[in-house]
């Protein structure tokens, strides 16, 4: 049984404002909550599920001791963002800070340079989690990653790659990393080229690579097409093939 | 000035029942419709747009014969299913059906088993087209190209890739196609093992391929992982690996 005022705060967790205020988010659907649980049982303040979930969960819960709320589907719904709520819903603490441990001119990763779409962010979240790429680089315009279509999108992947929301400007000053890629349409070409452990930049879905963040790549990367240049590809795609060929050649 | 049952008429649209019975479908936004102007005028009914896009597209209009209808953008809204509706919408009848150009046994292409998600399927529709994949197998369960967020993901690229539904053992009858891989956890590395033509099947984002189709495969394809087999790929990105290491062998 879930009490009013438990309604009331999930719900004031739907918007990004309580959410930064409250340094928590929600984590919704069978596999991501079990990744929770599993992998960072810590953050989870409150769990709310069905007795379908708690009776395939008991063990896990009742080990990692988290604090549980049984609630039926209607109640589920009241709190879930779902259009079809999946049997379990979390409140949990932002995941702690890490220092980036990831040395750019040893490895590669990806610079998201205002990437606002949440579902696109999540998917490349879970692209760098496959390729095991630990560490991803947003500028501060970047949507936030506890945005609920995030997380949904990232199906357990955040718990595994740190974001670092940092300007580029900053990055590299820090880090002095030597090869900073622009993804472009004409560059150097990603199957038949040489390529450098680095930083890769990937641009807004509308707007492409900022100015000021584009001067301070040194090389431009390009997916070649069979076709002409009036396609394009998805943020999160273009993200895709480029890690895995940075990953096929690391092989 | 656009009428009451112009509204009427498009709001229907946004249902699949009326969508199939009339044939027709809605596609919006300036890239998508400036796309279909260019490449299919044929297939546009009406044409609903602000002043300022009638401007911007007045020869193109003209000369394509185009029925167009000036709105504002509260009129716009009526009929918009974006949230952010963007200057123009057109009702358009459906693409004409064409015959399988593609010899799978010299190039390569996918089956979509159930892929349910539009989004996907818009997204993996752009990717045919970057990589110059002309003809796309989709299963009858496969959610519907003319869905509006498939259009809308596909950023015009639908004009350029002809999806063909069809039950996998149809197709295979039909095509005598010698390679059909099956993609899964454990089967030939993309990477590093040989790839023939043919086909690749691609499967449900919760259910992975019918156990139906599966049986038709005559071999399996893995995305190979740096990390273990708790992660997973969505559909599109999974369909963009796979493509590009396809794309880039033929090269």
């Amino acid at each position: 049984m879930i009490s009013k005022s438990q309604i009331k705060y999930i719900k004031s967790l739907h918007t990004k404002k309580e959410r930064l205020l409250e340094n928590r988010f929600i984590a919704e659907g069978i596999k991501t909550v079990t990744e929770i649980m599993h992998e960072q049982p810590g953050i989870i303040k409150d769990l709310f599920c069905t007795d379908d979930f708690y009776q395939a969960n008991e063990k896990l819960i009742t080990s990692k001791k988290i604090n549980a709320t049984h609630v039926n589907s209607k109640e589920l719904s009241q709190i879930s963002l779902l259009n079809a709520p999946n049997d379990v819903l979390a409140v949990c603490n932002n995941l702690p800070a890490k220092n980036n441990a990831t040395d750019l001119n040893n490895t590669y990763s990806f610079y998201l340079d205002d990437i606002r779409d949440p579902g696109n962010l999540g998917t490349i979240i879970r692209i760098c989690s496959w390729f095991g790429i630990k560490d991803l680089f947003c500028s501060e315009e970047t949507v936030e990653l506890y945005n609920p279509k995030c997380i949904q999108a990232c199906m357990g992947a955040f718990l595994r790659v740190n974001l670092h929301y940092i300007e580029l400007k900053e990055l590299i000053a820090g880090e002095k990393i030597k090869t900073v890629y622009a993804t472009a349409l004409k560059g150097k070409n990603i199957y038949s080229e040489s390529l450098n452990n680095g930083l890769i930049i990937i641009g807004n879905e509308a707007n492409g690579i900022r100015k000021e963040t584009l001067q301070l790549a040194s090389e431009s990367l390009t997916i070649p097409s069979a076709v002409g240049n009036t396609e394009s590809l998805n943020a999160a795609i273009a993200t895709s093939i480029i890690a895995s060929e940075f990953f096929r050649r690391n092989l």
